[in-house]
C-alpha cells in the first residue's frame, strides 16, 4: 500500500525529523506495506516513527505474544489526544498483546501533588471508563497502581543502582534543588516499562510502548538501563512508536489544564460548539476571499480533528480537504460540520460511558 | 542512684561530646534517675546519650505503649558489637513496647550487591535466629524486609517529595557517580523510623531508634522529614539514644570483614581462644614490669568485653578493674579468664541458637 497524496499534512515536521535522525528513530512509513492490517493512525502517518518495532511486527506475523505498556496520568480529564493512544491499544488488543496499563498516581502526586486516593478516582471516573467505553476491554488488561505495585517498586531500586545522578541530570537536568522523589520518579517509569518482561510477568518478551516523541528520553533511558541488567533479567530492548501531539484547538498545545484547548470525552453538547466554534482554522479574514481563494486544510485545528479522529474513512476525509481548497465549503460550514459529528460521537460515547463505568469500577477494585 | 566511679571508661570520650554538643545530643545519664530498672548498658554508661528519650520514658512509667524500631544489614556474621542493640531490645520487650526489625536487604543490595534471596539467608542464620537465642522473642516484634514492604517503600517515595538534592548532598556527601539507588536509599530508611507511626501501623506515637553515634545524620533527616508531613501523618519527632560502638579487639573498629577484629556468636572455641589471646590489651612490655606497675583497663580490649558482655555484675568487674590496676592480675592470666567466661557463655548460646533457628525459619516464612 502506498499513499501518494499528502491529505492529512503526513509529512514529518522539520523538528521531529531533527529528532529522529539525532536519536535513531526510524520511519514507520517504511514498515507500513509489511503490516497486514495497518491501524488509520499509522495509515494517516500519525504514528511516525518507532524503534525495533520490527521485533514486534514479527510477533504480530506469526501469532506470537508480545507486551504493550502505556501508562496514564491521573490529573484532569481525558481529551482527544489521549484517546490517540487508546485507539493503538484497542488495535494491539486485536493481536495477541498483553496489555499493561499503569496509572501513574506516584507521579501525579511527585509532579502534581495530588493524593493517591485523588488518583484513584481520576483514573477510574475519567481514563478507565472512558478507555473501556471506547472498545478497549480492560477485562484483558493488567492494570495497576504505580503506588501498590511492589514488583515495580523492587524492580525501580535494583535498576537504579546502574543509573548515576550525572546521567539522570543530563537527561531530565535535575538541580540541587530538585526533590529525591523527582530524582527517583524516571526509575519508576522505567521499571514500568521492563516489568513486563520479568519471568512473572510473562517475559522477556517483545514490547512496545506507544508513546509522543516528547516521551523518547524514557525510552532511551529504559533500553540503557535494560542493556546493563542482560546477565540478571535477560531483557528484550523495548521497542516503541511516535505518534504526532494533536495539537490544541486555540494554536496552543493541547491540554487538560487549558479546556478550551481540548475536546474532553466529558464535554457537553455546549461545550463542543462553543470550542470548536472559537477553533483556529487555516480560513482568511473574509468569507468573499476564503471563496475565492480557498482555505489552508494544514494549518487548520478543525481538520485535524477530521485527521484523528472525526472522519476515519479517507474518501469522506479527501472531500473535505477538497471543498476546503477550492473555497467550496468555508470555515462556518465546516465547523458547523465538524460539531454534528462531534456532538453525535459524544452522545454514543455517553451511553457507552455510563455502561462502562460500574463495570470498571468493579475491575479496578480487585486492583 | 549515682556513679562514683568510672570503672567502666563511661566519661564520654571528646569525640562524642564534640558531636552531642554540635547536634543538640544530651548526656543519658541525666535521666538514669528517673529510670525505674535502668539497663547495665545504661548504668555503665554505655548508652551515653539521647535525644527526646523523656517521652518514652514517660511512656515506659505510665504504661503506655511505644515503638523501638532497629534495622539489621543482612551482610557478614553477627558480632558482640551487633549483641548491644539486641540486648536493649530485650529490654524494651520488657516493657509495653512494640519492636520493629526491619532487614535492610535493599541497603545490603544497594551497598554491597548481595542479592534479595542471599540477604534472606544471611538475615535468619546470622542475625534472627542469634537474637531470638539472645532472649529476644520474635514472635511478639513486627519483623520485615525492606524489599517486600509495601508501605515503608510507599512511605519513602511520598517523604521524599520535600527533600531535595542538595540536603542529601550535605548530609551523605553524593556527587554525580552516586547511582539513584544511592541517592534514594535514605529516604528508605526515613520511612523504616517513621512508618511505626502511621495510623495502620500502630501510630503516631513515641519511637525510639537506638543507634551507634555514626548513625546519627539519619535520624536528624527523620525528624527534620517527620516535622515537615505533621500535617498528613501527625508524626511525633522520633526518640534515639545513642551508645558507644564496641571498638575492635586488634586496636582497629570492630567489623564483620575483618573477623580478627570480633567475636561472632557462631565463633567455635578455637576462634575465641586465638582472637583473645591476640587482643590488644592495656598492659606493659614485660611481665615483671606490669605486676609492678599494674596494667591500664581504659585500654585494653579485653576489658571491653567484660563491660559490655561478660560481666554484668559490677561487683566482679571491680574485682578485674582492681586486679589489672595493682599488677595482681596481668594480661595472660586476665585473658585466660575472659576465654573461659566467653567459651561458656557461647556454649550455652549454640545450643539456644540450634532450638532458636527451626522457629525463626517458620516466624520469617509467614514475613
Amino acid at each position: 500500500m502506498t499513499i501518494k497524496l499528502d491529505p492529512w499534512g503526513a509529512a514529518i515536521p522539520e523538528n521531529y525529523a531533527r529528532v529522529m535522525e539525532e536519536f535513531g528513530i526510524s520511519p514507520f512509513e517504511n514498515l507500513l506495506q509489511d503490516i497486514p492490517d495497518p491501524h488509520p493512525l499509522m495509515k494517516r502517518r500519525i504514528i511516525f516513527g518507532h524503534r525495533d518495532f520490527e521485533r514486534v511486527l514479527n510477533a504480530i506475523k506469526r501469532g506470537e505474544n508480545f507486551a504493550v505498556m502505556t501508562g496514564l496520568m491521573p490529573s484532569g480529564k481525558m481529551h482527544l489526544g489521549h484517546k490517540l493512544v487508546i485507539d493503538q491499544l484497542i488495535w494491539y488488543q486485536g493481536h495477541k498483546s498483553d496489555i499493561f496499563l499503569c496509572v501513574a498516581d506516584l507521579e501525579a502526586y511527585s509532579a502534581r501533588g495530588i493524593s493517591l486516593e485523588q488518583s484513584r478516582k481520576f483514573a477510574v471516573e475519567e481514563y478507565l471508563a472512558n478507555y473501556h467505553a471506547l472498545g478497549l476491554n480492560l477485562d484483558r488488561c493488567h492494570i495497576y497502581f504505580q503506588s501498590t505495585n511492589d514488583a515495580v517498586r523492587q524492580l525501580a531500586f535494583l535498576l537504579s543502582k546502574r543509573v548515576n545522578f550525572s546521567e539522570m541530570k543530563a537527561i531530565y537536568g535535575f538541580a540541587g534543588e530538585s526533590s529525591i522523589s523527582q530524582i527517583f520518579y524516571p526509575m519508576i517509569d522505567i521499571a514500568d516499562i521492563l516489568h513486563p518482561q520479568l519471568k512473572e510477568f510473562g517475559g522477556p518478551r517483545p514490547t512496545v510502548v506507544p508513546v509522543g516523541i516528547d516521551q523518547d528520553p524514557h525510552l532511551r533511558l529504559a533500553r540503557d538501563v535494560a542493556s546493563r541488567f542482560q546477565k540478571e533479567f535477560n531483557f528484550i530492548l523495548p521497542s516503541s512508536t511516535y505518534h504526532r501531539l494533536l495539537p490544541g484547538l486555540t494554536g496552543e498545545k493541547m491540554s487538560s489544564s487549558r479546556p478550551e484547548t481540548a475536546i474532553f470525552l466529558t464535554d457537553s453538547d455546549e461545550e463542543v460548539e462553543k470550542k470548536i466554534r472559537n477553533a483556529f482554522t487555516g480560513g482568511l479574514p473574509t468569507a468573499a476571499e476564503q471563496r475565492r481563494r480557498g482555505g489552508d486544510p494544514t494549518k487548520c485545528r478543525v481538520y485535524e480533528l477530521y485527521v484523528y479522529h472525526l472522519l476515519p474513512d479517507d474518501e469522506k476525509l479527501l472531500e473535505v480537504n477538497e471543498l476546503c481548497r477550492s473555497g467550496k465549503m468555508i470555515c462556518g460550514e465546516c465547523k458547523t460540520k465538524a460539531i454534528e459529528l462531534m456532538k453525535d460521537y459524544l452522545k454514543e460515547h455517553r451511553v457507552k460511558y455510563r455502561r462502562a463505568l460500574p463495570k470498571v469500577r468493579k475491575i479496578v477494585e480487585k486492583v
